[in-house]
């Protein structure tokens, strides 16, 4: 019965053909970001199947890539946000996590007094990384910007 | 025996003095940073015991808090960088763990799309909170920078 | 030294002292809440240390229970939210963990279809429990309403 | 020996039939909940998966979406509800966690309250998600509904 | 400050007593509960703080342990049911873990066999323990009955 | 090289085999179980290879549902008894977790005072899965019997 | 109310009494062992807390110990066997940890050939460590003996 | 490119070889272990992978079981020992975990007081497994043996 | 669908042609690294996907052992570190973690004293094994050094 | 009863005195280990009670830091080897345990091919750290070394 069950192109699939035609065509991702006019956070992480691209950028990037029809409508699905690491290992990412567990509750209290009792939105979220160069070693930055969300008291 | 064993002052009694004389003083951590001339991010994280002031700045905040001589002391100590939640439950701190969750592998991948193989560094690195007026609604900044470290091929 | 060290007032402790005071008046959390004019579920989750009350609604809890004005400050202070069962083991609330669990991708989905990519905010949120009579046996009704939030594509 | 091996048509063969059927005729979930009497809710968790189809309903899905008859009986059987994060990481999903672990207490003081010592039903429970416009921005409400059950004494 | 905080009797507490008085009695748990004339299981999981008695039971029960009337109170509010460890160690008690574990899945079969798509409760719920004398050595009965709840499809 | 490896028939293989016989024959777990003399519980339960069939009830239950041979020499080996959960998810068999963790200290209190200081066997073990009339809606039983082993002191 | 609450001596601080007084008395373990006529396995562990000891064992060694009655009444309770690591980080234990993961499946199949479907019992158990001299350098000599139990078929 | 991965012989290949064969020649791995001169814990230790056979063993196991040249390589190689569950579930192999949990401070202090401070090594280790006639049931004996490693001080 | 999407080549299947190619040329990893002209450390981790290599080792290391020029292209990509194990179960990779656990907070005291408030880089990092003769059996020399990096203080 | 329990000196006091009596010596941890003629790191590491002293530098210990003769004892004693996070939090430490999560399978490989099918031991075992100047900033130099221990094949 396994003939039964249709064939379904996921998000998954979706980004080995992005990996693959962006090996064949030599491009970075700051430059397909640039092509289909969006930040190269959201480009790459809407091809790793992390965010869903708007209908007109999902097709402006097939075209750039040259893949599929199909592949746009994948590209605009809401997507399913699932990170299986708890505590992250790849050292370059772990850093993060790192810097989020010393300095969590600093981030909170600042926020709090800056703002009130809220928190930063990771919705209406924004980021970029960029290079600073730099006499003793050039420095990544990384800037995160979301709306102040004031909790509700009712 | 107990009668035996010193009375120690530690990190987290100082965080406790220090908590009390903000409050009696009613200054926020943005005016202690200013008066001792660091960063509120670096002020409040020492002084939650997250990170060691130089001797220097620890004094100074004794002086503005009027806290004992002994509590410089404890503040210009390496602190030992222990967070018990492996996934913060406070939902200002888990948004910034979300961030790490969805995007990490985007920040590896932009890093080393810009850099090479390597890393951002969590220790010689900086980072601020500012509060973005905007439309409809103002925003959180964040901005880390930290140097870019090269993995060593030996 | 511990000597040296002050005692602070926290949020465990005035939520011992609302404890106290409301057994002793025989007051329901229905009624106080009714008194300082906000809804149960929010006064209760105040006074547990899980939310901030506004200023003033902070003096009219303590004096409705006779609190001194020291828990007034406390318990307008921004709240640290944890909580420490990953899996919560009550019955009552584990129900709600498991419908979670159960129905979240359908949550997921059909948020999705009705507004978009993008989710409920847990921050501009407010919920009620109450009481539907039923023939076979009243039920218990929770509604929970929240913002809609729409994920940036920038 | 492989061949011996017969060829089960299982929920999740199902779940993936019905994706495709839906991507094809281009059903949102709230039209073919309609189409079969059921609401939106259960229809969506039920093609998922998580919930049995009274068998008249599975008919009626499949002759809406054009399943052949062995995924009705499929959708009928008693279903095994697994979920494999114990925390969600998807935000859309992940909130309702946050909210469960925040007011839980909450929820289970006021069920205390206004019923005595017992639970809500998840088992004789019902759900729906609907939208709310509001001037400063459209809200997601969700109800949840189940039966009060006693703790026995006995 | 700490001297403004109440001292609350709470069910941790009352259960010392009860060890105490039980134990200065040379009461056994099955005695208790027939002069309270509850059950076993019931009796000891409500000394334990697992269970709520009802008012005119825990107030026998005090009656009965010499408890002051401050205990009665306490014996019969809604408890918290906190257990710490996922996996029980003790081996008295991880057998049970076990049985559940390995027969879980049959329990659930037989179940949806004989009344259909729903659970065996565990709030309308009683349970015994007896001793089965066997040749071969005696055997521990459990007995377990809960009202059967069938899923709602709505 | 993969040429070289054998195709080993395994008890999960058997258990699909018999599901698709069972389905196709249209029998209970009761059925079965009463048409090779054995028990529901255990027949299910060697039927999904958590238990062993002895030789002849293996070869009975092949016959009954069509098996080949091989199938029972497999029923008939020692299973590896592997459960993934450690905290079950599917309600109706949380459910029994629960009780495991809520009553767990109360079976052991219970089981040292009538027998002494020792367990509930789960290997000497038999359990029964029954159906109770009653007025306010038919109650699941569930019967276990495990031989009291006593710990040894020595 | 604290004052209500009486003062129970239970297993761990029994544990102390004996470590203190063993300390004093400049006794090993095995001589202790010896004077009471009991193994010093047992002897240690319920010592520990671990173990009941039979009454009259309890009173030998509160002898041998000089500790008050109260003392032995304690050590002749049931215990409770509650162990907090998982996973043990002191090398002397994790050694053992180490090599039932290794060798546990093996275990298994050897009782499983020698025995039957069945499992060496924990309950009815003994174990000694002993010292073996050896030219490369003494062994230690860990030999545990427990009841064949058969899973019953029912 | 799939094409032009290799196709490599590892442990869990031959593994199961060895089980096709075993079960085809009829052969116990107490007899196996005789035919090669090795003892049967480590035979069948490392015939699940879990150990390297001397090479010579593994030729000759090779032989015993009729399996190619090949295998013998790969039952010489070191292996990775790796065992998933941090916890075993199988009854028969919890067991042991359970008398590590509850014994090993019991192991632990008395091989300090025989040998000093230092451990049992579970590399220079030993193992058997026995059956020991009993009148009231017959015995399983484990009896381990490792060289005792004195803890360095420099 | 499937068939839409590329086959790409990861640092898995290179992997995998580097055991292969290794094992028919009978080489040490000792030897492949000294041929490269890099140390076994780096060599073989590189080759096992943890570490990315210059580009001109690739190709050398390609030409070693006669494996694609693709695989070359793959070998010099930024690996993703991912390991699964928490805690490691091999005995040797174990011990080491064991290290960590016991003399971390010495390694990071010594760092302290030595250097001030900072870390040693895993970056910027290097490592060797070696064997040290000695009479009472050789030993392991493990070295490792990394750049001492500062704790910043803004 | 309290008041029957001694009050016993244990490692964990013992720390405190030593930390105290070090502050207000003035002494680094090298210095301490050079007038007992030990290494820092094994002085660190056994004043933190994760090591026992010999009874002779124990005593040294004392004489150096001006602690009691009751302190010497305890230092003499078998430790229990605790740690309590499974992945360290502190960045310092975290380096370690991600160069053993990066680095472990290559430790091992290296090793079995150098040594043979065995492992270092962490029990005779030694470990230094030191400082090595180098143009571009001073590097951390972390030297183990442990003797090779060979599996038994028996």
């Amino acid at each position: 019965m396994t003939m039964m069950i249709p064939d379904i192109l996921d998000k998954e699939d979706v980004t080995v053909m992005i990996i693959a035609a962006r090996k064949k065509l030599g491009l970075k991702w700051a430059e397909i970001a640039e092509k289909i006019g969006m930040s190269p956070v959201f480009t790459h992480s809407a091809c790793m199947g992390m965010n869903a691209f708007p209908p007109e950028k999902a097709k402006a990037l097939c075209e750039v890539l040259g893949l599929p029809g199909e592949a746009a409508e994948v590209l605009a699905e809401s997507p399913n946000k699932v990170f299986d690491q708890t505590v992250p290992t790849d050292p370059c990412i772990y850093r993060f996590y790192e810097v989020v567990g010393v300095y969590g509750p600093t981030l909170k209290a600042l926020i709090h007094e800056e703002f009130g009792d809220g928190i930063m939105s990771a919705i209406d979220f924004d980021m970029s990384v960029t290079r600073v160069p730099h006499p003793k070693g050039d420095r990544v930055k990384v800037e995160m910007s979301g709306k102040y969300l004031q909790y509700n008291a009712w």
